[in-house]
């Protein structure tokens, strides 16, 4: 019996992937779940369905919504909420960089503090500068790392963790997969998406 | 002190309204709210955000994804699921009827069994028939209500209950409203929109 597994999908643009991002480690460590975090970019995704940014910036009732909302859910979860501007950000280097750190042994900090950084505190995660201050709290020296995630070997390796995303039909962040493919979308279906893996494990 | 209460808001070709209309009446007991049942019709209001249809026929992965997560969650809430032809169901003719209903005492009753024809056993709520036969299930006579339920004044009085909708924002179904203005939408959001009223009350 291997051991229950669910991987989390998310862009670092997305509201609700901070939610997620900030309680998915301690409840998966609960249910005695694993937990694999793959960053993709929704940007493609979006441009499918016609999107050329955030629908909530397309929507805008739906996303004056999705920030009262946002502030109600912080205030649940105990989570800083500041709104970055602009808002999406461009999250592509912040993923590039989490692609680097998945492969080592800090990616899950860094994920889970860029979020932070960018909800909790506003700042803004497409510059460098943010990313290198995330990574310098983790010990990590940032040159080569930020080097490493513009090399060309990493934006592809990216760009086919996108079309993972496309291929398990995801269309928006957070979303949950399990091994049978089932798939789980917002941090409302976390607990959701963790029940199912256990039941599969 | 005045009893905490919320308005439901929903359409009746709402998928996800069929779950909140299933559990909100035996959830707000509980709870000690007073809840106020309120069709409206989105149509209208997804006019407004550029959509002719569902945004769940709209965007086909979204779509596929919805009436899959409809499965599990009516597979955990115990209720029946067929899916209506076509989807989304001219909703109209049943949200003029449940107006007559509500200023009556079988309005809840017609509100969720028409939701249960629909979505639990893929009935047509676009025929009068259908709703005849919802309406004689609670011993009501259904012709008279069908001639009420098209009458002018009627007609009219849900244009301004789909224009007090768009008062409160609201771009989505199921959706509810506190005397504070706060609006909470989905139904995942329910409990927390009765945690809301209490906390007011």
């Amino acid at each position: 019996m291997t051991k229950p597994a669910v991987d989390f999908w998310f862009d670092f643009a997305s509201t609700y992937s901070y939610l997620a991002a900030a309680r998915i480690r301690t409840l998966a460590a609960d249910m005695k779940v694993a937990i694999t975090f793959r960053p993709f970019l929704l940007g493609p995704i979006f441009k499918t369905q016609g999107w050329d940014t955030s629908p909530f910036n397309l929507y805008p009732a739906k996303g004056r919504y999705m920030w009262r909302d946002l502030e109600r859910q912080c205030a649940d979860q105990g989570l800083p909420l500041k709104r970055p501007d602009p808002f999406p950000q461009h999250s592509v280097l912040a993923a590039r960089v989490a692609l680097i750190g998945l492969g080592q042994d800090w990616g899950d900090d860094f994920c889970v503090n860029v979020f932070r950084a960018q909800f909790g505190e506003g700042r803004s995660i497409s510059e460098p500068a943010t990313l290198a201050a995330v990574l310098a709290d983790l010990n990590v020296v940032a040159e080569p790392v930020l080097a490493a995630a513009q090399a060309d070997d990493n934006k592809a390796r990216l760009r086919t963790q996108t079309e993972d995303a496309a291929r398990y039909n995801i269309f928006g962040a957070p979303s949950f997969t399990t091994s049978d493919g089932e798939l789980f979308w917002g941090n409302d279906r976390l607990e959701q998406a963790l029940a199912w893996a256990r039941r599969l494990g």
